[in-house]
């Protein structure tokens, strides 16, 4: 009797393994077939373009990625108003090394986000190079004022994780032009956040922090040999002049969207589950892999599931969220909203690293899950997701970190990313279609996973 | 004292964890701080291009490469002599499909390497399409003959694996023509190996096996989009005609070289590792990813070495491979040379899948090893390996198999190689330096760990 028991809870264990094997290769299969995400993204990238916050742009993408949803039959397709900061880049930036008077070297430049303009008549000033915030300290105002601070630390190579290279120099970015402001400087030029040596400069946010607006200088990022040349000719002759103008812009805020889809749960739709990627994009490029990819990929979970007849138990949402870029409005308003309502969110991931090849996961949640995590390996393994990592999630989803929700973000291979992010180069024909494809497949399959087996490890979390 | 020496054991086990740690990230440090694999192929690609055996380029790769080894301050650079066939492409193929006559559409082809010439005045002919060779039998000779047999089995976009998509129907274009001219076919067109639907053709090897001359008939691949529209117009309009010119010609062979670096190893000199990839390409794009990049890893293993400091305790051997694609006349060479002289060869890793962020490696070699390899995993999961597969190794040290010789192959992501391979975008560009870096700095690890643990599993295998 014993052992028919034990047979028959083997049998039932081999059916699930088999079932979730089944629905996990439908999804890949459909996904690989007859997806959808690679035609959503040509629309974005290559009909609307860049989506930067309060643009036209961004407000047609509203509009078409609303009504691509519609088209899936979810049970409800919404806006979520949200009002966002507008940055206008204007006329393209200019800026040059003046080496005798008359003798001048141009080099690619451009506005950092949220940068103040110079002067019409642009900056001409002599240049301090420095590895870091931390040495303007040392330099002090004497060595800094009325000049242009020059932030030089480069990515660094060796990290096989591209996002801790990155991790480790956008300090520079964020806050370089409030912290040489303090001491006097006249405008910020910050080497390009890139492994490569290219003339692409790449652009991002930054932050003047409470500095009155009568103290903000204006920032840059210039390409890496831009800076490479730059620092080169500092060294051969350290009283050169920059030039820099640009005439960028900080309008008043105006209304946007994240765009919300929802299928309700079949058994507990009162616990709701989030997948997303961020709407919004620089407005350099076309934004494919900042973040049309995933904005397309979550959609994509949504129509997989529908095309292979899988009706969620619990609640499933795709959120493209609005303004990840330069200000996270989007993601804050989306988590005050749920707060308000109290609504019970318990599983949100987030794609927003790429089209690339997906590699695993990582997540913000506690042990007993990454216990359950570790047994759906066997299911994934097969389709080359291999990383799954404890600590990270989401910028967007973030603000809905709490008691009880679990945070996964997709981790594609990151080699590739920061050759495109936020550059003009972060293009439709930089994205793979299969590699697209697979992302939005392993994203349907872990949050099938989670929908089946996740409550199991809470379960497990509040019997420790 | 029992006490003390586990306390010891586990000391020196610790130390050799930390010293095999420090190896591997000062590989990974050189690599990707300083390599030279990405110049290189800059060189190779840019400078001297395609390099289909027997060509001007193919004889410059040579020299290059050569030169760039005694560069390297090696033991010992050679050239190994090898007769490798001559096939010339010859003025650009052309090819269109009418509708009536006069009414005429191009479509994008490319004679397969190996091919015949259509007569001086092309052919055209009615065309019959089949999903494989087994087809063939069932139309027969009434349906086939003087018909252009038109293979438009597509590579199955869910495999994970592209490899897998590729050996699937790969046979259409190795043995498609030789097989359908046993019908009576005037010619065949096949479909590109490739997972994009685009405009261009994908060469690669084909052979007429026993076929007398006078029986053999012209093969073309023919780009995705074209196959696309070829097989729709004909479920429209059956009866279209095919128009085929191509002038290639297979000339006498002609002498070439495999090219040999060497350092004698510090202990055990007699066993020899070798690392290679074929220098080799097809002539449409410059043979970046197939095989540049495994070229250019190989050698830079032998650096990376040199630089770090470390002298392997084993012969090393770099082998640049002549004529991968159209005959394996190298790979075949090496090793009758090698059982020649009674060379005792242990290990040969083979690149040769392109220069994609790599993911693992594939072992031809008893379970042993491969219990040793497992042992491996905790030193190479931090640069992202974790595909650690039994079966497969490469084409070129394939003839190497044998006796106690453990075969083994890098694997990279494989998702884009089948976009690039064969075709003309297979261009510098599409390599990532990062990438191709990583790919020789994991080579340079695994080829370490065997330097220094690969005898155990020999022993353990032998100890069975």
């Amino acid at each position: 009797m014993k052992k028919l028991l034990v047979l028959l809870l083997l049998a039932t264990f081999a059916q699930a393994q088999t079932k979730d094997e089944q629905q996990i290769r439908s999804l890949y299969d459909a996904a690989l077939t007859e997806g959808k995400a690679y035609d959503w993204l040509n629309h974005l990238s290559n009909q609307i373009g860049g989506r930067l916050s309060g643009s036209v742009q961004a407000e047609q993408a509203v509009k078409y990625t609303k009504q691509e949803l519609e088209k899936l039959g979810l049970d409800r397709v919404w806006l979520q108003p949200v009002m966002v900061p507008k940055w206008v880049r204007g006329t393209p930036e200019y800026a040059f090394i003046e080496t005798k008077p008359g003798l001048t070297n141009n080099v690619p430049v451009c506005a950092l986000g949220g940068s103040v303009a110079t002067p019409l008549g642009g900056i001409k000033a002599g240049v301090v190079e420095v590895k870091g915030i931390e040495e303007l300290e040392q330099l002090g105002r004497k060595n800094i004022e009325g000049k242009i601070v020059f932030f030089n630390r480069p990515m660094e190579a060796t990290q096989i994780n591209t996002f801790k290279a990155y991790g480790g120099c956008v300090d520079q970015r964020y806050s370089g032009a409030m912290e040489a402001a303090k001491f006097g400087a006249a405008a910020v030029i910050v080497r390009s956040m890139n492994l490569r040596l290219d003339d692409l400069p790449h652009t991002g946010s930054m932050s003047y922090g409470d500095l009155p607006v009568s103290e903000r200088i204006p920032a840059a990022a210039i390409s890496t040999n831009g800076a490479e040349f730059l620092s080169t000719t500092l060294k051969l002759q350290p009283d050169i002049k920059f030039y820099l103008k640009q005439n960028c812009k900080q309008l008043e805020d105006v209304q946007s969207y994240n765009v919300i889809g929802e299928v309700r749960g079949t058994e507990e739709p009162e616990k709701i589950m989030v997948v997303g990627g961020h709407l919004d994009s620089w407005d350099l490029g076309d934004g494919s892999h900042d973040d049309g990819a995933g904005c397309v990929q979550s959609m994509e979970v949504l129509r997989l599931f529908k095309e292979t007849g899988y009706k969620p138990k619990k609640t499933l949402r795709v959120v493209l969220f609005m303004n990840e870029e330069n200000g996270l409005r989007g993601g804050t308003e989306y988590a005050a909203q749920a707060a308000k309502k109290k609504e019970k969110h318990v599983f949100a991931l987030e794609s927003d690293a790429g089209g690339f090849s997906p590699r695993g996961f990582n997540f913000d949640a506690p042990q007993g899950f990454m216990k359950t995590v570790e047994s759906w390996k066997p299911l994934l393994e097969p389709y080359l997701l291999h990383q799954f990592v404890s600590g990270g999630g989401g910028a967007d989803i973030g603000p809905l970190r709490g008691e009880g929700v679990i945070l996964a973000g997709l981790m594609p291979d990151s080699q590739r990313y920061f050759d495109h992010h936020h550059a003009e180069n972060d293009t439709f024909e930089h994205v793979n279609k299969r590699e697209l494809e697979l992302g939005a497949a392993a994203m349907a399959s872990l949050i099938y996973l989670y929908d089946n087996y996740g409550d199991e490890s809470t379960a497990m979390d509040n019997g420790k």
